[in-house]
């Protein structure tokens, strides 16, 4: 059973090897309540798995432990158990899907673990190392369902309660409900008046139902870009530590969770990645209730793939004005070209892409188009060019 | 005169004000030594500007404090003094060129300040500043040139000595030169054995060319993109104290910038903006010895333009074989396109742009071209994805 003493226990054992990380206020975050962030994203390894993985390392027999370390992860638990294996002294292998991001395979590597690309998914990887256990003996490190990676886990809400004793709510991102098991446990004993929230993506909704069947249920599919809580069915002991202390499980929007992507990037000049954001999420899109509390967000972690990570910046700069892309028709004769760039440069936006083409069969045979790509101030800018554009004659199509 | 009393009595006046900063050992930013980041990006305003504004403005006479706060800044001065006037429950306007980015413009308004925005660039939105101040009897704050900025900035210096008493080596950006001004003077006080190192923008280098010639010097222009340092003349009070306290300056590319702030928003999950990487950049591209030292980068700020950034993102994509766009000669009959995707998607790469077109006067007139934008693993598989393209007949031009 985990309880309070055992989380106690996990915390003495974590220091010197996790971090204690800062709990920042975020001002410029804040939605009518006073918002702080725990920061897990800039734990070692880049998410909170080190904690559990270290806890759960520790407290192995000396035969398990000879046996070696093993897991199965396309993630964050990978870079977790690597580095808590190294630190012990002991040697891991992780068995990753090989369409992992060459990224988080190299940081597993880093951190000191052997890595076994299995061709396919996570499900095949998974098997792969279960058939690995079963011929070798190694020790298997399960990513959530386990009394004490869930006490790892808890010691973030013994970190939180300490920093500030005076907060009423706290979000916590929950996918296979480890991380929130253990939180809600330790914040709950110190404190039953706190309140526990988890937060899910509304595409992997699996504790939340669960919670409504009042049994474990096994989604059919996991869909969100928040890997690191896709996951189709909460643990036994996980899902009944959530029905024991957690009050309530909101779910957020893809698109919610780009956006606390982006604020906390250009609010608070930190990276999460889209599991790590869900508890802000939750909180600027208005799903809890929060006026004038004192309210900590989880921020679980920061390893995203950049490639996302550019995408979802692509998408909040449209969607807030900084970036467009016209169509504009042009009669194709000499000088066309010359007047648009003008115009665009008069209003002092910046051309980042141009692509001139012919018209196509639903146009006249002499007209063109011209595709162009705008770095732009804002929304006002933009409605700006498309005035001028339109006042000098040209046709703005979509 | 800047003395280490002052400083102390800085950091007692900026408690509850300023955050102490966290400093952060970056393991996986190592580079043969123990590598620590003052993390001031993650500072209340996004940057180290508060300090030195709130001492300032503390230190005013109850006369300058009802006359009202004055400055006149592009970037983090601003959001320092709107925010430090904000604390001190003073009003204060801030003169800003009407270029300078939307974000920082609102956020300066958020903390509080009257934001003027003056048409024109730095020197026009000072020129106004200037006028104003005369005009209005208001109290100017220097962004550098000034004692007690100075001995705000140098607080620190005494966290670092605090958090680190090891410390061998710190890295400081230099612009103006109030930031290292400080921070030397604390450090060098308490240690003289610990190495201060200045790290400017090589577009901008008027710091070390200001040394060089024994007295401070104008640049013609200041180039980089790291437009919190693009400073074209330090202060004489900066450039008394750097000459006194600080032992080197070495410069950074751009491209090092760029390669440092990417590095710290994958690695370290941290934005910073490029003349808050400056110090990172000089310990990564090896322009200071370092080897086996307990080194401290000093991250002065976050504030990058999303835009700036993004670009920045996109092209370390591309350096480092994330990214790729080719060009590809095809025959103008069915049927190509979807062999040249179906080789694309069997290497398993994303394609996120097509651009097909006839082709130019210099090809056949039966040819036509397809630009392909990929999002790859790494440089092995674009060779890959090149390899059998062009064994099934395709030319790659570029």
């Amino acid at each position: 059973m985990v309880t309070l003493d055992r989380i106690y226990h996990a915390s003495t054992v974590l220091k010197g090897v996790a971090r204690r990380t800062d709990l920042i206020e975020a001002a410029a975050l804040e939605n009518g309540c006073r918002l702080f962030l725990k920061t897990e994203n800039l734990q070692l390894t880049g998410s909170f798995k080190l904690r559990g993985a270290y806890y759960k390392i520790s407290r192995l027999s000396e035969e398990e432990k000879a046996a070696g370390i093993l897991a199965c992860s396309a993630g964050n638990h990978a870079q977790g158990v690597a580095l808590a294996a190294s630190r012990a002294g002991l040697k891991s292998v992780v068995c990753m899907p090989d369409g992992a991001p060459i990224s988080k395979v190299e940081a597993t590597k880093a951190f000191g673990a052997e890595v076994v690309l299995v061709k396919g998914g996570y499900d095949d990887a998974y098997a792969h190392a279960c058939s690995l256990q079963r011929e070798t003996g190694m020790t298997m490190i399960h990513p959530f369902n386990d009394e004490d990676v869930i006490a790892g886990q808890g010691t973030i809400g013994l970190e939180i309660m300490d920093q500030l004793p005076e907060a009423e709510v706290i979000l916590v991102p929950v996918g296979g409900g480890g991380l929130i098991s253990g939180v809600a446990c330790a914040v709950k004993t110190l404190n039953p008046n706190v309140r526990v929230i988890g937060v899910q993506a509304a595409g992997a909704p699996s504790m939340r139902e669960s919670l409504g069947a009042h049994e474990p249920v096994t989604l059919p599919k996991a869909s969100t870009f928040a890997d690191g809580i896709a996951v189709r069915r909460p643990g036994d002991l996980t899902y009944a530590m959530v029905r024991e202390y957690v009050d309530e499980i909101v779910t957020v929007t893809e698109d919610e969770i780009a956006a606390a992507i982006l604020a906390l990037l250009e609010k608070q000049k930190m990276i999460a990645e889209g599991a790590g954001a869900v508890s802000l999420a939750a909180v600027l899109s208005g799903k809890v209730d929060v006026a004038g509390k004192n309210v900590v967000c989880l921020i679980s972690g920061g390893n995203i793939d950049v490639n996302i990570l550019s995408r979802v910046i692509s998408r909040g700069l449209i969607t807030t004005g900084r970036r467009v892309t016209l169509q504009i028709a042009l009669e194709d004769k000499p000088g066309q070209l010359v007047e648009v760039s003008s115009i665009v440069a008069a209003c002092g936006a910046n051309v980042i892409s141009v692509v001139h083409n012919v018209g196509n069969a639903g146009t006249a045979v002499t007209s063109c188009y011209l595709t162009l790509g705008l770095e732009t101030r804002d929304a006002a800018q933009i409605a700006e060019i498309r005035e001028k554009l339109t006042a000098a004659g040209f046709t703005l199509t979509e």
